[in-house]
């Protein structure tokens, strides 16, 4: 089986590993106070030409949403998010658990549009009930989004704007940040994005690191206390150092960005050849997820050798998603090509 | 100032409040173990024919949501409700508050299908992800709805039979109970909602009441330690008696059901005048909410002699709210019917 | 059956009650925002000589403590309280559902120490690992303590002072604030209790009202939003002119505090007798709550005319408690003394 | 500098890592749902004579004790503990923010007393007013405790005990399992710690992993839906199969107790060069972590060279605490006992 279904298939890319294995035997203090964070730390900084940013390290992507969303608000506050985010319906409730309404709005292509987040807020407070309704506190959004579409920097712009202007937070979760700077869309850079968002993460999971997400916070009132609410959300690994060394192998040379550009490669590869056939796309993306809509009939026999996510069952058709990852291979893509070409 | 705005202007109904200063000096033990209480679940237990039901008094709305809420479901479950429902949209969040996420469905006339709860549920459990989403819990309604419609008995059979296919409570807000039950389109009395629900209230509030809401649970399971539930969510009064008289003197001579008859009636003439005049209505109400659409020109005399409740303002009409009470005053509504006519 | 076994056994005072009969058919907004709630406000800032503070009305205890709390503390901080603090014991855990701990400290006299809040805060921040540990984020008192006695002018303002210092809120919970300030062992009035704290209550439900809590707030960062917390506690009552109708009532002309001296005067008269019999306390109170320790033998006798309410059952002896209310009648305290002289 | 102040300084033994670059390339479907974790999990409940037991792995020790509790108690419930367990003192109130409160026992030699546990049952039941408090609703306790020292089976069996009269579930948190297992004073195996518990974790953070818990549970109501208590808690790893590889490398061959046993027998030589200079401990720990009383003026010389946690500092003479991990040095050690007897 030649596997396309996620990108968190294998461990962690080679020079990651190598990282861990050579200082496995340094000796480091626990939860993340090490040196390893540190330099870790300061090579984000750089990335972001922000010497003053706040950066914290925690193993997964639920666990540091949840943190920011609770250190973010007060408990009559709610998180506005696009209807397809990954907050409002893959993690479980956490938001909620948490004491949070997620406030939804429509995606579009995935995103989340400015003029919905300024309806919310003006709607709220132009109703003389508004005490009895969640208060809208935050903006959440996924970059690339939960459907691989990437914010273009007019995006961004408009959605820190009126965020500025309604008081309210923008956090961006970039479990495939890598992806997105990469893309062809991508016309912003680190610094930007450090400008632009009251915080954001770098995904290490999906982009060549065994585990960990970094996060960077510029608001400096929601950094108050942050490490409380990363013990208080389970997330403060005790052999912290793991992520500064990981963090640290991906970011010194740029390999987390070459990672990043081989995924999104290959998996325009196989957008190409898609698009070559004929086939259409629920929406297209230029990262290292696709959604293709595909025959039944093919599906059926291209599930014997490949796997992929099914996204929207049909009775025809459906949408699947083909994934790729740090340690995809280019034969496996051409294999693929291959017999798409073959079967259509 | 002629006010329409909403049924809880005035205080409570002479024969209740003769029955609070008639039984003031009584003594009785607190938290509503007394005998006032006792005698007014002996009543809801006769007209609910359930001698075995169990009644809690809690003293509002949003509590007793939330009470119910807090003791149906497990942490990763979630509560199913209409997008219209009051627990989606005004209580602040207190759901999610208490740590579970609502479920939306699209109301339609206000009301949840039973339609919606079966593909809500077949959705989760088909997805292979379904631990990472909220687990449907428990099914929440309001009867009549937030619009004022009234469920039918097919319709509350339908909603009882993919509850119980699902292994899904199913609850009912009866903030305005007595409004559906006298309406002309209700088919079905208390018993039958009590065998169709695992626990409904019946609202006194809004039905000649200074405050309180009766529980009545026929789940079991549901009910166990529920008293528990009531004073940790902040709802066990501590002269609790006072909610045991009230229903008494509303239920033991039928004077629940009058002020409710009343109530109907009188926004039945607001109504008819309404559709005799040629004006529509959002939706079609045979309880004491009206929702018309008037334009914005009408609207600006009335309000100098009548309140209502803005509900959806436009450009040149808005909806609005007439809502009637157990005070409302058969003048003044002739009295708007008489403007109403001349303004038209 | 002569009942002392609490302060809430009875409905409300003639006046009080009055006062709602006669404002029965007044028509008036809901949630608080009527002028009948004005007019209780502008008289407590008056009593508290504080044009500017913020009061909010509430139905119960458990309710306004969790509510206050709530908008008090973000999700790492807890709430310091002597170890007999009603929140530490009597509430269900409420304030662990909203997510914070109960940092508890041992109660002397059933009151709380300021050393012990500045031992708890320094030992916090001495600790490398405090993050790893609950932050103190405000102070709850409650005046009369659980055990019936009274802050003094000196206690208090070593407890605000010490707040200040660690930048602490000071919470008071006045459940029964009309017993202690009319107490012998009083030495100040409410706008000491103004300055002293950042909020506080004065209870009516033990004090003559029917139910009814008055919030207190002089910190304007605790105030923010304060009416959605009420509203997501589930606090908000529909008629909320019933709370400024009473409280009215009790305060315009001084019927609270002449409650709450008729209830520690009947009181005084059952702990001199005590005395003068050789019965000790298990503390000394000088309001309406007296804590007897008294034989069993004794109390076999007297529970065949009276109820009390066991504190603490011992082999031979045990710890009581009588109350009086604003209902207690002289001729019942009389009979209650004239039996414990024959049965002692 | 040589390092005693905890057993999380370096990465994960030499065969963990190992096995981690050997599966690096392996295709997994994530979220522990692979082949590895199968394995490990059938390794464990042979391990546990429990084909039937259900295992789950985590990442870290705040999280799995958060998911277990969520996961037992109803919201009106509270976990019993020692007032020195960990969910009491060390993880920022997770417990509280998750709804509940933690029922604290005083700590004899770091233990839970079966006495107490009853006492707390029996106090609770007993009071007329126990809707008014937290309902105890199960029981935590850790092993080795806090302080190092281990449970007897005749301890355990007596806890299991009372907690099956008193209906509450028993979870033990294994963060150092292995130690105690291994320790001097521990008659019993993995088969009687799984009959004696509801659930149990192995930890394996501190014993050679680079991280991670497997969470054993016995009872089939615990475990119900339990892989949403996870994701929700944040706790489902994408690469989950990094935990089943760590688990099989340190449990197929007994690597798990080697370590443990070379921790605690580097440990035995500290505490008994200790107590042959005169040296006095708090408590006596047969396991990794030793808590000595020592000069402070010795401390101040021994800083200079070793690094130790401070436990509780005095003005003549201070608790510290040793702590020897799966990578602690022969050498380093025997350095210390040089220098322990030189500086005496």
């Amino acid at each position: 089986m030649i596997r396309f279904e996620s990108d968190y298939l294998e461990g962690a890319h080679p020079q990651v590993l190598e990282a861990l294995v050579a200082s496995n035997l340094e000796q480091h203090p626990g939860y993340g106070e090490d040196e390893r964070c540190e330099t870790a730390r300061a090579l984000i900084r750089g990335l972001c030409a922000a010497p003053e940013a706040a950066v914290h390290f925690l193993v997964g992507g639920t666990q540091v949403n949840c943190t920011v969303i609770s250190a973010a608000l007060r408990p009559h506050q709610g998180v506005i998010s696009a209807d397809s985010g990954h907050i409002a319906v893959h993690e479980t409730g956490a938001v909620e658990h948490g004491g949070h309404k997620v406030l939804c709005a429509p995606a579009v292509n995935g995103k989340l549009l400015p003029e919905d987040i300024a309806r919310l807020v003006d709607t709220h407070w132009a109703d003389v009930t508004h005490e009895h309704q969640v208060q809208p506190g935050m903006v959440y959004i996924s970059n690339p989004t939960e459907m691989g579409t990437v914010y273009t920097r007019a995006e961004l712009s408009a959605l820190a704007q009126v965020c500025g202007r309604c008081g309210l937070p923008l956090y961006m979760d970039g479990a495939r940040l890598g992806c997105a700077l990469v893309s062809e869309e991508c016309d912003y850079d680190l610094p930007f994005l450090y400008q632009c968002c009251d915080a954001f993460t770098i995904g290490g999971t999906k982009l060549g690191a065994l585990f960990g997400e970094a996060l960077v916070i510029r608001n400096r009132e929601l950094n108050r206390d942050f490490r409380y609410f990363i013990k208080q959300g389970g997330g403060m690994l005790a052999k912290g150092r793991l992520l500064g060394v990981q963090f640290e192998a991906l970011l010194k040379d740029g390999l987390y960005f070459d990672i990043a550009r081989k995924e999104n490669e290959l998996a325009m590869r196989i957008r190409r050849q898609l698009e070559a056939l004929g086939y259409s796309f629920d929406i297209v993306s230029p990262t290292n997820q696709q959604f293709p809509i595909l025959p039944n009939t093919l599906l059926e026999k291209l599930g014997k050798k490949y796997s992929f996510s099914m996204i929207a069952p049909g009775t025809s058709e459906s949408c699947i998603r083909f994934c790729t990852g740090w340690a995809t291979r280019e034969e496996d893509v051409e294999a693929l090509l291959t017999d798409l070409r073959a079967l259509s």
